[in-house]
Protein backbone atom coordinates (compact mmCIF):
# COMPACT_ATOMS: atom_id res chain seq x y z
CA UNK A 1 0.00 0.00 0.00
CA UNK A 2 1.19 3.19 -1.34
CA UNK A 3 -0.50 5.72 1.54
CA UNK A 4 1.74 7.95 3.36
CA UNK A 5 0.46 9.19 7.31
CA UNK A 6 -0.86 12.02 6.36
CA UNK A 7 -3.58 10.33 3.99
CA UNK A 8 -6.48 11.28 7.00
CA UNK A 9 -5.52 14.60 6.58
CA UNK A 10 -5.82 15.18 2.67
CA UNK A 11 -9.05 13.39 2.85
CA UNK A 12 -10.23 15.60 5.42
CA UNK A 13 -9.24 18.94 3.83
CA UNK A 14 -10.63 17.27 0.30
CA UNK A 15 -13.67 17.09 1.86
CA UNK A 16 -14.40 20.19 3.05
CA UNK A 17 -13.57 21.46 -0.32
CA UNK A 18 -16.33 19.52 -1.60
CA UNK A 19 -19.35 22.12 -1.82
CA UNK A 20 -22.10 19.41 -2.22
CA UNK A 21 -21.31 17.64 0.62
CA UNK A 22 -21.67 20.63 2.63
CA UNK A 23 -24.77 21.78 0.90
CA UNK A 24 -26.59 17.96 1.31
CA UNK A 25 -25.34 18.16 5.13
CA UNK A 26 -22.75 14.98 4.59
CA UNK A 27 -20.05 14.58 7.36
CA UNK A 28 -16.65 12.44 6.98
CA UNK A 29 -17.51 9.62 9.64
CA UNK A 30 -14.54 7.21 8.85
CA UNK A 31 -11.12 7.01 7.80
CA UNK A 32 -8.82 3.97 7.28
CA UNK A 33 -6.82 2.41 4.84
CA UNK A 34 -8.90 1.37 1.83
CA UNK A 35 -12.12 2.29 3.64
CA UNK A 36 -14.01 5.46 4.33
CA UNK A 37 -17.37 6.15 5.75
CA UNK A 38 -19.35 9.61 4.63
CA UNK A 39 -23.14 9.98 6.51
CA UNK A 40 -26.28 12.24 5.85
CA UNK A 41 -29.28 12.40 7.69
CA UNK A 42 -32.90 12.51 5.86
CA UNK A 43 -34.48 15.85 5.22
CA UNK A 44 -36.69 17.72 3.00
CA UNK A 45 -33.36 19.63 1.33
CA UNK A 46 -32.40 16.23 -0.05
CA UNK A 47 -36.10 14.46 -1.01
CA UNK A 48 -37.15 13.31 -3.79
CA UNK A 49 -40.74 13.21 -4.33
CA UNK A 50 -42.18 10.65 -2.39
CA UNK A 51 -40.42 11.93 0.63
CA UNK A 52 -37.53 9.74 0.37
CA UNK A 53 -33.82 10.81 0.37
CA UNK A 54 -32.88 11.92 -3.34
CA UNK A 55 -31.21 8.61 -5.51
CA UNK A 56 -29.22 11.57 -6.34
CA UNK A 57 -28.29 12.75 -2.76
CA UNK A 58 -27.39 8.90 -1.89
CA UNK A 59 -25.28 8.44 -4.90
CA UNK A 60 -23.23 11.65 -3.89
CA UNK A 61 -22.31 9.66 -0.48
CA UNK A 62 -21.63 6.85 -1.71
CA UNK A 63 -19.56 7.85 -4.73
CA UNK A 64 -17.24 10.42 -2.35
CA UNK A 65 -17.27 7.53 0.07
CA UNK A 66 -15.74 5.25 -2.55
CA UNK A 67 -13.16 7.69 -4.47
CA UNK A 68 -11.95 8.94 -1.04
CA UNK A 69 -11.31 5.25 0.11
CA UNK A 70 -9.60 5.12 -3.28
CA UNK A 71 -7.28 7.86 -2.42
CA UNK A 72 -6.67 6.99 1.03
CA UNK A 73 -4.31 4.38 -0.60
CA UNK A 74 -3.03 6.53 -3.53
CA UNK A 75 0.57 8.28 -2.90
CA UNK A 76 1.15 11.75 -1.56
CA UNK A 77 0.53 14.30 -4.66
CA UNK A 78 -1.85 12.21 -6.72
CA UNK A 79 -5.76 13.07 -6.38
CA UNK A 80 -8.62 11.10 -7.54
CA UNK A 81 -11.35 11.10 -10.81
CA UNK A 82 -14.87 9.19 -10.45
CA UNK A 83 -14.54 7.66 -14.21
CA UNK A 84 -17.93 5.62 -13.53
CA UNK A 85 -19.79 4.59 -11.28
CA UNK A 86 -23.02 1.78 -11.14
CA UNK A 87 -25.33 1.94 -7.67
CA UNK A 88 -28.64 -0.60 -7.37
CA UNK A 89 -30.93 0.66 -4.74
CA UNK A 90 -32.73 -1.88 -3.13
CA UNK A 91 -34.59 -0.32 -0.28
CA UNK A 92 -36.08 3.01 0.13
CA UNK A 93 -33.79 5.56 1.50
CA UNK A 94 -35.69 6.60 4.77
CA UNK A 95 -34.33 6.66 9.08
CA UNK A 96 -32.71 8.25 10.81
CA UNK A 97 -28.95 8.44 9.27
CA UNK A 98 -28.10 7.20 5.87
CA UNK A 99 -24.43 5.76 6.21
CA UNK A 100 -22.17 5.16 2.64
CA UNK A 101 -19.28 2.82 3.53
CA UNK A 102 -16.81 2.66 0.64
CA UNK A 103 -13.87 0.48 0.60
CA UNK A 104 -11.49 -0.23 -2.10
CA UNK A 105 -11.97 -3.90 -4.31
CA UNK A 106 -9.04 -3.76 -5.90
CA UNK A 107 -6.22 -0.60 -6.34
CA UNK A 108 -4.54 -0.38 -9.46
CA UNK A 109 -1.67 2.22 -10.38
CA UNK A 110 -3.99 3.75 -12.78
CA UNK A 111 -7.77 2.38 -11.95
CA UNK A 112 -9.15 1.38 -8.85
CA UNK A 113 -12.37 -0.41 -8.11
CA UNK A 114 -14.09 0.58 -5.03
CA UNK A 115 -17.77 -0.74 -3.73
CA UNK A 116 -19.73 1.31 -1.06
CA UNK A 117 -22.79 -0.11 0.54
CA UNK A 118 -25.21 2.34 1.95
CA UNK A 119 -26.89 1.56 5.11
CA UNK A 120 -29.96 3.26 6.77
CA UNK A 121 -30.25 3.55 10.64
CA UNK A 122 -33.36 3.50 12.25
CA UNK A 123 -34.28 2.80 15.74
CA UNK A 124 -30.58 1.22 16.28
CA UNK A 125 -31.16 -1.07 13.21
CA UNK A 126 -29.26 -0.88 9.92
CA UNK A 127 -30.57 -2.22 6.58
CA UNK A 128 -28.74 -2.08 3.33
CA UNK A 129 -30.33 0.43 0.96
CA UNK A 130 -27.62 0.90 -2.35
CA UNK A 131 -24.89 -0.34 -3.57
CA UNK A 132 -22.00 1.17 -5.77
CA UNK A 133 -19.08 -0.02 -7.74
CA UNK A 134 -17.02 2.94 -8.81
CA UNK A 135 -14.22 3.35 -11.24
CA UNK A 136 -11.75 5.79 -10.00
CA UNK A 137 -8.75 6.95 -11.62
CA UNK A 138 -5.65 8.28 -10.15
CA UNK A 139 -5.34 11.75 -11.53
CA UNK A 140 -0.92 12.50 -10.65
CA UNK A 141 -0.88 16.23 -11.77
CA UNK A 142 -3.91 17.14 -9.49
CA UNK A 143 -3.75 17.15 -5.75
CA UNK A 144 -6.29 16.49 -3.48
CA UNK A 145 -4.58 19.46 -1.18
CA UNK A 146 -1.58 21.49 -1.82
CA UNK A 147 0.46 19.00 -0.30
CA UNK B 1 -47.79 5.35 -25.87
CA UNK B 2 -50.13 5.37 -22.55
CA UNK B 3 -49.44 8.97 -21.54
CA UNK B 4 -52.53 11.06 -20.77
CA UNK B 5 -52.77 14.86 -21.45
CA UNK B 6 -51.80 15.80 -17.66
CA UNK B 7 -48.38 14.30 -18.00
CA UNK B 8 -46.95 17.73 -18.08
CA UNK B 9 -48.66 18.75 -15.36
CA UNK B 10 -48.19 15.69 -13.54
CA UNK B 11 -44.26 15.56 -13.71
CA UNK B 12 -43.94 19.50 -13.07
CA UNK B 13 -45.97 19.25 -9.50
CA UNK B 14 -43.61 16.17 -9.26
CA UNK B 15 -40.65 17.82 -9.73
CA UNK B 16 -41.66 20.74 -7.48
CA UNK B 17 -41.84 18.03 -4.88
CA UNK B 18 -38.30 17.19 -5.06
CA UNK B 19 -36.33 18.97 -2.39
CA UNK B 20 -33.27 17.89 -3.56
CA UNK B 21 -33.65 19.18 -7.06
CA UNK B 22 -34.38 23.00 -5.54
CA UNK B 23 -31.60 22.51 -3.18
CA UNK B 24 -28.89 21.94 -5.88
CA UNK B 25 -30.31 24.94 -7.75
CA UNK B 26 -31.82 22.38 -10.89
CA UNK B 27 -35.11 24.02 -13.26
CA UNK B 28 -37.25 21.09 -15.65
CA UNK B 29 -36.54 22.77 -18.93
CA UNK B 30 -38.40 20.40 -21.22
CA UNK B 31 -41.30 17.58 -21.31
CA UNK B 32 -42.60 15.93 -23.71
CA UNK B 33 -43.85 12.33 -24.88
CA UNK B 34 -40.42 10.34 -23.64
CA UNK B 35 -37.92 13.29 -23.18
CA UNK B 36 -37.16 15.56 -20.08
CA UNK B 37 -34.50 18.01 -19.63
CA UNK B 38 -33.27 19.32 -16.11
CA UNK B 39 -30.59 21.82 -15.67
CA UNK B 40 -28.64 23.57 -13.62
CA UNK B 41 -25.55 26.20 -13.06
CA UNK B 42 -21.92 24.88 -12.07
CA UNK B 43 -21.41 27.00 -8.69
CA UNK B 44 -19.54 26.42 -5.26
CA UNK B 45 -22.93 25.01 -3.73
CA UNK B 46 -22.52 21.58 -6.20
CA UNK B 47 -18.93 21.60 -6.68
CA UNK B 48 -16.03 19.10 -5.81
CA UNK B 49 -12.59 19.34 -4.32
CA UNK B 50 -11.22 20.35 -7.32
CA UNK B 51 -13.78 22.92 -8.24
CA UNK B 52 -15.79 21.06 -10.95
CA UNK B 53 -19.24 20.18 -10.22
CA UNK B 54 -19.71 17.40 -8.22
CA UNK B 55 -20.48 13.61 -10.38
CA UNK B 56 -23.27 13.36 -7.97
CA UNK B 57 -25.10 16.85 -8.32
CA UNK B 58 -24.91 15.54 -12.44
CA UNK B 59 -26.08 12.24 -11.55
CA UNK B 60 -29.06 13.49 -9.48
CA UNK B 61 -30.25 15.69 -13.00
CA UNK B 62 -29.38 12.62 -15.00
CA UNK B 63 -31.11 10.42 -12.75
CA UNK B 64 -34.25 12.41 -12.52
CA UNK B 65 -34.18 13.32 -16.45
CA UNK B 66 -34.46 9.80 -17.10
CA UNK B 67 -37.01 9.04 -14.06
CA UNK B 68 -39.59 11.84 -15.63
CA UNK B 69 -38.42 10.85 -19.31
CA UNK B 70 -39.69 7.46 -18.17
CA UNK B 71 -43.18 9.03 -16.09
CA UNK B 72 -43.90 10.75 -19.30
CA UNK B 73 -44.66 7.65 -20.66
CA UNK B 74 -46.93 6.36 -17.87
CA UNK B 75 -50.56 6.02 -17.19
CA UNK B 76 -52.02 8.20 -15.00
CA UNK B 77 -51.82 7.13 -11.48
CA UNK B 78 -48.63 5.44 -11.62
CA UNK B 79 -45.33 6.48 -10.00
CA UNK B 80 -41.55 5.78 -10.56
CA UNK B 81 -38.70 4.36 -9.20
CA UNK B 82 -35.04 4.28 -10.12
CA UNK B 83 -33.87 0.66 -9.51
CA UNK B 84 -30.63 1.29 -10.54
CA UNK B 85 -28.30 3.43 -12.93
CA UNK B 86 -24.78 3.62 -14.41
CA UNK B 87 -22.96 6.82 -15.33
CA UNK B 88 -20.04 7.26 -17.06
CA UNK B 89 -18.50 10.45 -16.68
CA UNK B 90 -16.26 11.85 -20.06
CA UNK B 91 -15.25 15.13 -19.76
CA UNK B 92 -15.37 17.68 -16.53
CA UNK B 93 -18.40 18.91 -15.34
CA UNK B 94 -17.60 22.88 -15.89
CA UNK B 95 -18.99 25.57 -17.99
CA UNK B 96 -22.14 28.20 -17.35
CA UNK B 97 -24.56 25.54 -17.14
CA UNK B 98 -25.04 22.18 -17.20
CA UNK B 99 -28.00 19.82 -19.24
CA UNK B 100 -28.94 16.49 -18.76
CA UNK B 101 -31.26 15.28 -21.16
CA UNK B 102 -33.26 12.18 -20.76
CA UNK B 103 -35.08 9.81 -23.10
CA UNK B 104 -36.71 6.78 -22.91
CA UNK B 105 -34.91 3.50 -24.50
CA UNK B 106 -37.60 0.80 -23.59
CA UNK B 107 -40.80 1.40 -22.52
CA UNK B 108 -41.99 -1.75 -20.38
CA UNK B 109 -45.07 -2.32 -18.39
CA UNK B 110 -42.75 -3.63 -15.17
CA UNK B 111 -39.17 -1.64 -15.82
CA UNK B 112 -38.65 0.89 -18.62
CA UNK B 113 -35.02 2.12 -19.10
CA UNK B 114 -34.15 5.58 -19.74
CA UNK B 115 -30.72 6.77 -20.94
CA UNK B 116 -29.29 10.74 -20.10
CA UNK B 117 -26.70 12.43 -21.91
CA UNK B 118 -25.57 15.29 -19.73
CA UNK B 119 -23.89 18.62 -21.47
CA UNK B 120 -21.75 21.11 -20.26
CA UNK B 121 -22.58 25.11 -22.11
CA UNK B 122 -19.87 27.37 -22.40
CA UNK B 123 -20.07 30.45 -24.32
CA UNK B 124 -23.01 28.81 -26.81
CA UNK B 125 -20.95 25.71 -27.27
CA UNK B 126 -22.28 21.75 -25.63
CA UNK B 127 -20.00 19.06 -24.69
CA UNK B 128 -20.77 15.69 -23.57
CA UNK B 129 -19.76 15.20 -20.15
CA UNK B 130 -21.53 12.01 -18.57
CA UNK B 131 -23.84 9.13 -19.97
CA UNK B 132 -26.71 7.86 -17.74
CA UNK B 133 -28.54 4.55 -18.20
CA UNK B 134 -31.47 4.01 -15.93
CA UNK B 135 -33.50 1.11 -14.98
CA UNK B 136 -36.87 2.79 -13.58
CA UNK B 137 -39.84 0.92 -12.35
CA UNK B 138 -43.37 1.96 -12.30
CA UNK B 139 -44.90 2.05 -9.10
CA UNK B 140 -48.71 1.18 -9.50
CA UNK B 141 -49.93 2.28 -5.70
CA UNK B 142 -48.02 5.57 -5.64
CA UNK B 143 -48.50 8.43 -7.85
CA UNK B 144 -46.97 11.16 -8.57
CA UNK B 145 -49.54 13.52 -7.36
CA UNK B 146 -53.04 13.46 -5.64
CA UNK B 147 -54.25 12.51 -9.49
CA UNK C 1 -36.60 -17.58 2.73
CA UNK C 2 -39.16 -19.53 0.31
CA UNK C 3 -36.56 -21.65 -1.46
CA UNK C 4 -38.18 -25.21 -1.34
CA UNK C 5 -36.05 -28.30 -0.68
CA UNK C 6 -35.94 -28.55 -4.74
CA UNK C 7 -34.46 -26.25 -5.75
CA UNK C 8 -30.93 -27.67 -6.05
CA UNK C 9 -32.72 -29.98 -8.91
CA UNK C 10 -33.93 -27.01 -10.42
CA UNK C 11 -30.91 -25.10 -10.93
CA UNK C 12 -28.92 -28.57 -11.70
CA UNK C 13 -31.61 -29.02 -14.91
CA UNK C 14 -31.83 -25.11 -15.55
CA UNK C 15 -28.23 -25.17 -15.72
CA UNK C 16 -27.91 -28.20 -18.13
CA UNK C 17 -30.62 -26.46 -20.65
CA UNK C 18 -28.25 -23.87 -20.22
CA UNK C 19 -26.55 -24.57 -24.19
CA UNK C 20 -23.56 -21.80 -24.10
CA UNK C 21 -22.63 -23.06 -20.04
CA UNK C 22 -21.70 -26.75 -22.35
CA UNK C 23 -20.32 -24.21 -25.47
CA UNK C 24 -17.83 -22.55 -22.87
CA UNK C 25 -17.30 -25.41 -20.95
CA UNK C 26 -18.86 -24.41 -17.91
CA UNK C 27 -19.37 -26.70 -14.54
CA UNK C 28 -21.59 -26.01 -11.99
CA UNK C 29 -19.88 -26.36 -8.59
CA UNK C 30 -21.77 -24.93 -5.74
CA UNK C 31 -25.31 -25.02 -4.77
CA UNK C 32 -26.32 -23.39 -1.44
CA UNK C 33 -29.34 -20.89 -0.38
CA UNK C 34 -28.37 -17.42 -2.09
CA UNK C 35 -25.32 -18.63 -3.05
CA UNK C 36 -23.65 -20.02 -6.53
CA UNK C 37 -21.10 -21.51 -7.54
CA UNK C 38 -19.62 -21.78 -11.69
CA UNK C 39 -16.15 -22.72 -13.17
CA UNK C 40 -14.61 -23.15 -16.46
CA UNK C 41 -10.67 -23.75 -17.57
CA UNK C 42 -8.91 -21.29 -19.57
CA UNK C 43 -8.73 -22.25 -23.37
CA UNK C 44 -8.86 -21.57 -26.76
CA UNK C 45 -11.91 -21.69 -27.61
CA UNK C 46 -13.10 -18.52 -25.26
CA UNK C 47 -10.36 -16.14 -25.67
CA UNK C 48 -9.65 -12.76 -26.84
CA UNK C 49 -7.07 -11.70 -28.44
CA UNK C 50 -4.06 -11.35 -26.68
CA UNK C 51 -5.06 -15.05 -25.27
CA UNK C 52 -6.68 -14.14 -21.89
CA UNK C 53 -10.35 -15.54 -21.44
CA UNK C 54 -12.96 -13.05 -23.32
CA UNK C 55 -14.95 -10.88 -20.95
CA UNK C 56 -17.92 -12.20 -22.14
CA UNK C 57 -17.15 -15.28 -21.02
CA UNK C 58 -16.52 -14.63 -17.90
CA UNK C 59 -19.51 -12.32 -17.94
CA UNK C 60 -21.40 -15.45 -18.91
CA UNK C 61 -20.87 -17.97 -15.88
CA UNK C 62 -20.75 -14.32 -13.88
CA UNK C 63 -24.08 -13.86 -14.89
CA UNK C 64 -25.70 -17.19 -14.69
CA UNK C 65 -23.97 -17.81 -10.92
CA UNK C 66 -25.84 -14.47 -10.14
CA UNK C 67 -28.79 -15.42 -11.96
CA UNK C 68 -29.06 -19.18 -9.85
CA UNK C 69 -28.36 -17.68 -6.90
CA UNK C 70 -31.32 -15.92 -6.81
CA UNK C 71 -33.64 -18.76 -8.00
CA UNK C 72 -32.12 -21.05 -4.89
CA UNK C 73 -34.38 -18.61 -2.62
CA UNK C 74 -37.20 -18.36 -5.05
CA UNK C 75 -40.40 -20.10 -4.75
CA UNK C 76 -41.61 -23.19 -6.79
CA UNK C 77 -42.58 -22.56 -10.45
CA UNK C 78 -40.79 -18.97 -10.60
CA UNK C 79 -38.17 -18.16 -12.95
CA UNK C 80 -35.48 -15.86 -13.28
CA UNK C 81 -34.32 -13.35 -15.70
CA UNK C 82 -31.40 -10.73 -15.74
CA UNK C 83 -32.75 -7.77 -16.70
CA UNK C 84 -29.34 -5.58 -16.69
CA UNK C 85 -25.86 -6.04 -15.20
CA UNK C 86 -22.65 -4.22 -14.89
CA UNK C 87 -19.42 -6.25 -14.22
CA UNK C 88 -15.63 -4.53 -13.29
CA UNK C 89 -12.46 -6.50 -15.17
CA UNK C 90 -9.74 -5.87 -12.65
CA UNK C 91 -6.79 -8.29 -14.03
CA UNK C 92 -6.48 -10.21 -16.48
CA UNK C 93 -8.79 -13.57 -16.63
CA UNK C 94 -5.70 -16.20 -16.65
CA UNK C 95 -4.69 -19.28 -14.73
CA UNK C 96 -5.58 -22.99 -14.15
CA UNK C 97 -9.46 -22.14 -13.79
CA UNK C 98 -11.75 -19.48 -13.35
CA UNK C 99 -14.36 -19.75 -10.59
CA UNK C 100 -17.67 -17.27 -10.06
CA UNK C 101 -19.02 -17.20 -6.69
CA UNK C 102 -22.56 -15.20 -6.78
CA UNK C 103 -24.51 -14.47 -3.90
CA UNK C 104 -27.89 -12.40 -3.38
CA UNK C 105 -27.62 -9.20 -2.33
CA UNK C 106 -30.90 -8.23 -1.58
CA UNK C 107 -34.04 -10.97 -2.04
CA UNK C 108 -37.09 -8.90 -3.69
CA UNK C 109 -40.92 -10.46 -4.49
CA UNK C 110 -39.79 -8.56 -8.41
CA UNK C 111 -36.42 -7.77 -8.68
CA UNK C 112 -33.20 -9.15 -6.90
CA UNK C 113 -29.57 -8.02 -6.83
CA UNK C 114 -26.86 -10.33 -6.79
CA UNK C 115 -23.14 -9.96 -7.05
CA UNK C 116 -20.60 -12.07 -8.38
CA UNK C 117 -16.99 -12.16 -7.63
CA UNK C 118 -15.16 -13.83 -10.70
CA UNK C 119 -11.63 -15.42 -9.41
CA UNK C 120 -8.54 -16.53 -11.05
CA UNK C 121 -6.98 -20.01 -9.82
CA UNK C 122 -3.24 -20.52 -10.51
CA UNK C 123 -0.88 -22.73 -8.47
CA UNK C 124 -3.73 -23.25 -5.71
CA UNK C 125 -3.88 -19.40 -5.26
CA UNK C 126 -6.82 -17.29 -5.91
CA UNK C 127 -7.01 -13.73 -7.19
CA UNK C 128 -9.64 -11.05 -8.05
CA UNK C 129 -10.18 -11.27 -11.83
CA UNK C 130 -14.17 -9.50 -12.10
CA UNK C 131 -17.21 -8.09 -9.96
CA UNK C 132 -20.22 -8.09 -11.41
CA UNK C 133 -23.81 -6.83 -10.30
CA UNK C 134 -26.85 -7.85 -12.02
CA UNK C 135 -30.86 -6.81 -11.23
CA UNK C 136 -32.75 -10.33 -11.90
CA UNK C 137 -36.36 -10.74 -12.15
CA UNK C 138 -38.62 -12.98 -11.29
CA UNK C 139 -40.41 -14.56 -14.02
CA UNK C 140 -43.79 -16.18 -12.28
CA UNK C 141 -45.19 -18.07 -15.83
CA UNK C 142 -42.04 -19.39 -16.70
CA UNK C 143 -40.51 -22.19 -14.51
CA UNK C 144 -36.88 -23.37 -14.98
CA UNK C 145 -37.72 -26.90 -15.46
CA UNK C 146 -41.74 -28.71 -15.43
CA UNK C 147 -42.46 -28.47 -12.13
CA UNK D 1 -8.82 10.71 -34.67
CA UNK D 2 -6.15 9.01 -34.53
CA UNK D 3 -6.35 5.67 -36.88
CA UNK D 4 -4.45 5.27 -39.66
CA UNK D 5 -5.15 3.29 -42.63
CA UNK D 6 -4.69 -0.42 -41.75
CA UNK D 7 -7.05 -0.08 -38.76
CA UNK D 8 -9.29 -2.36 -40.63
CA UNK D 9 -7.00 -5.12 -41.14
CA UNK D 10 -5.89 -4.98 -37.65
CA UNK D 11 -9.65 -5.19 -36.22
CA UNK D 12 -10.21 -8.19 -38.64
CA UNK D 13 -6.81 -9.64 -37.31
CA UNK D 14 -7.65 -9.38 -33.73
CA UNK D 15 -11.10 -10.54 -34.47
CA UNK D 16 -9.94 -13.59 -35.75
CA UNK D 17 -8.16 -14.29 -32.90
CA UNK D 18 -10.72 -13.81 -30.22
CA UNK D 19 -11.40 -17.71 -30.00
CA UNK D 20 -14.55 -17.06 -28.52
CA UNK D 21 -16.25 -15.05 -31.38
CA UNK D 22 -15.50 -18.22 -33.51
CA UNK D 23 -16.54 -20.69 -30.68
CA UNK D 24 -20.04 -19.12 -30.66
CA UNK D 25 -20.21 -18.15 -34.44
CA UNK D 26 -20.01 -14.43 -34.62
CA UNK D 27 -18.95 -12.76 -37.25
CA UNK D 28 -17.61 -9.23 -37.97
CA UNK D 29 -19.99 -7.07 -40.14
CA UNK D 30 -18.66 -4.30 -40.61
CA UNK D 31 -15.78 -1.69 -39.59
CA UNK D 32 -16.07 2.19 -40.37
CA UNK D 33 -13.75 4.54 -37.89
CA UNK D 34 -15.38 4.45 -34.28
CA UNK D 35 -18.47 2.12 -35.71
CA UNK D 36 -17.99 -1.92 -35.60
CA UNK D 37 -20.52 -4.38 -36.24
CA UNK D 38 -20.81 -7.78 -34.89
CA UNK D 39 -23.50 -10.20 -35.62
CA UNK D 40 -24.39 -14.29 -34.92
CA UNK D 41 -27.19 -16.56 -35.47
CA UNK D 42 -29.17 -17.87 -32.29
CA UNK D 43 -28.78 -21.20 -31.80
CA UNK D 44 -28.48 -23.88 -29.16
CA UNK D 45 -25.29 -23.68 -28.71
CA UNK D 46 -25.77 -20.26 -27.33
CA UNK D 47 -28.97 -20.55 -25.70
CA UNK D 48 -29.48 -20.14 -22.02
CA UNK D 49 -31.99 -22.48 -20.16
CA UNK D 50 -35.70 -20.96 -21.93
CA UNK D 51 -34.37 -21.28 -25.32
CA UNK D 52 -33.42 -17.48 -25.99
CA UNK D 53 -29.76 -16.79 -26.80
CA UNK D 54 -27.93 -16.03 -23.21
CA UNK D 55 -26.73 -12.57 -22.08
CA UNK D 56 -23.51 -13.84 -21.96
CA UNK D 57 -23.31 -14.60 -25.38
CA UNK D 58 -25.31 -11.39 -26.35
CA UNK D 59 -22.98 -9.55 -23.71
CA UNK D 60 -19.70 -10.75 -26.02
CA UNK D 61 -20.75 -9.73 -28.82
CA UNK D 62 -21.61 -6.55 -27.13
CA UNK D 63 -18.41 -6.42 -25.69
CA UNK D 64 -16.36 -6.92 -28.48
CA UNK D 65 -18.09 -4.59 -31.19
CA UNK D 66 -17.39 -1.72 -28.28
CA UNK D 67 -13.70 -2.39 -28.12
CA UNK D 68 -13.01 -2.51 -31.81
CA UNK D 69 -15.54 0.55 -32.36
CA UNK D 70 -12.73 2.33 -29.88
CA UNK D 71 -9.69 0.56 -31.56
CA UNK D 72 -10.71 1.91 -34.83
CA UNK D 73 -9.66 5.39 -33.48
CA UNK D 74 -6.55 4.31 -31.56
CA UNK D 75 -2.84 4.58 -33.29
CA UNK D 76 -0.98 2.08 -34.93
CA UNK D 77 0.39 -0.16 -32.36
CA UNK D 78 -2.15 0.33 -29.37
CA UNK D 79 -4.51 -2.43 -28.18
CA UNK D 80 -8.06 -2.22 -26.09
CA UNK D 81 -9.00 -3.77 -22.90
CA UNK D 82 -12.35 -3.70 -21.61
CA UNK D 83 -11.98 -2.22 -17.90
CA UNK D 84 -15.90 -2.69 -17.18
CA UNK D 85 -19.08 -2.72 -18.80
CA UNK D 86 -22.87 -2.59 -18.16
CA UNK D 87 -25.43 -3.77 -20.20
CA UNK D 88 -29.48 -3.59 -20.70
CA UNK D 89 -31.42 -6.45 -21.70
CA UNK D 90 -34.80 -4.86 -22.87
CA UNK D 91 -36.68 -7.64 -25.11
CA UNK D 92 -35.71 -11.20 -25.41
CA UNK D 93 -32.76 -12.21 -27.65
CA UNK D 94 -34.79 -14.23 -30.29
CA UNK D 95 -34.72 -13.97 -33.89
CA UNK D 96 -32.80 -15.12 -36.87
CA UNK D 97 -29.91 -12.72 -36.28
CA UNK D 98 -28.74 -10.80 -33.15
CA UNK D 99 -26.47 -7.78 -34.49
CA UNK D 100 -24.18 -5.53 -31.98
CA UNK D 101 -23.49 -2.08 -33.13
CA UNK D 102 -20.81 -0.79 -31.39
CA UNK D 103 -20.17 2.86 -31.30
CA UNK D 104 -17.60 5.42 -29.92
CA UNK D 105 -19.16 7.88 -27.43
CA UNK D 106 -16.02 9.62 -26.58
CA UNK D 107 -12.62 9.13 -27.35
CA UNK D 108 -9.98 9.43 -24.86
CA UNK D 109 -6.07 9.09 -24.75
CA UNK D 110 -6.47 6.48 -21.70
CA UNK D 111 -9.82 5.34 -21.43
CA UNK D 112 -12.62 5.25 -24.33
CA UNK D 113 -16.50 5.10 -23.54
CA UNK D 114 -18.66 2.96 -26.32
CA UNK D 115 -21.62 1.92 -26.72
CA UNK D 116 -23.36 -0.99 -28.23
CA UNK D 117 -27.23 -1.71 -29.60
CA UNK D 118 -28.06 -5.24 -29.73
CA UNK D 119 -30.79 -5.54 -32.14
CA UNK D 120 -32.58 -8.95 -33.04
CA UNK D 121 -33.75 -9.29 -36.51
CA UNK D 122 -36.55 -11.12 -37.15
CA UNK D 123 -38.79 -11.19 -40.84
CA UNK D 124 -36.63 -8.56 -42.04
CA UNK D 125 -37.47 -6.30 -38.93
CA UNK D 126 -35.20 -5.26 -35.99
CA UNK D 127 -35.84 -4.71 -32.53
CA UNK D 128 -33.60 -3.26 -29.93
CA UNK D 129 -32.80 -6.08 -27.10
CA UNK D 130 -29.82 -4.69 -25.30
CA UNK D 131 -27.52 -1.30 -24.73
CA UNK D 132 -24.60 -1.76 -23.48
CA UNK D 133 -21.85 0.93 -21.95
CA UNK D 134 -18.39 0.41 -21.49
CA UNK D 135 -15.30 1.69 -20.65
CA UNK D 136 -12.62 0.93 -22.76
CA UNK D 137 -8.48 1.46 -21.91
CA UNK D 138 -5.62 2.16 -24.57
CA UNK D 139 -2.99 -0.44 -24.52
CA UNK D 140 0.17 1.00 -25.25
CA UNK D 141 2.69 -1.92 -25.03
CA UNK D 142 0.00 -4.64 -26.23
CA UNK D 143 -0.84 -4.32 -30.02
CA UNK D 144 -3.68 -6.09 -31.36
CA UNK D 145 -1.34 -7.86 -34.17
CA UNK D 146 2.61 -7.76 -34.89
CA UNK D 147 2.39 -4.53 -36.54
Amino acid sequence: MAQDDGYRARIRSSFERQGLMRTIGASLEHISPGVVEIAMRPNRAISQQHGFTHAGAVSAIADSAAGYAALSLMPHGTGVLTTEFKINFVAPATGDRIVARGRVVKAGRTLTVAQTEVFAESGGEEKLIALLVATIMTVAGRAEVND
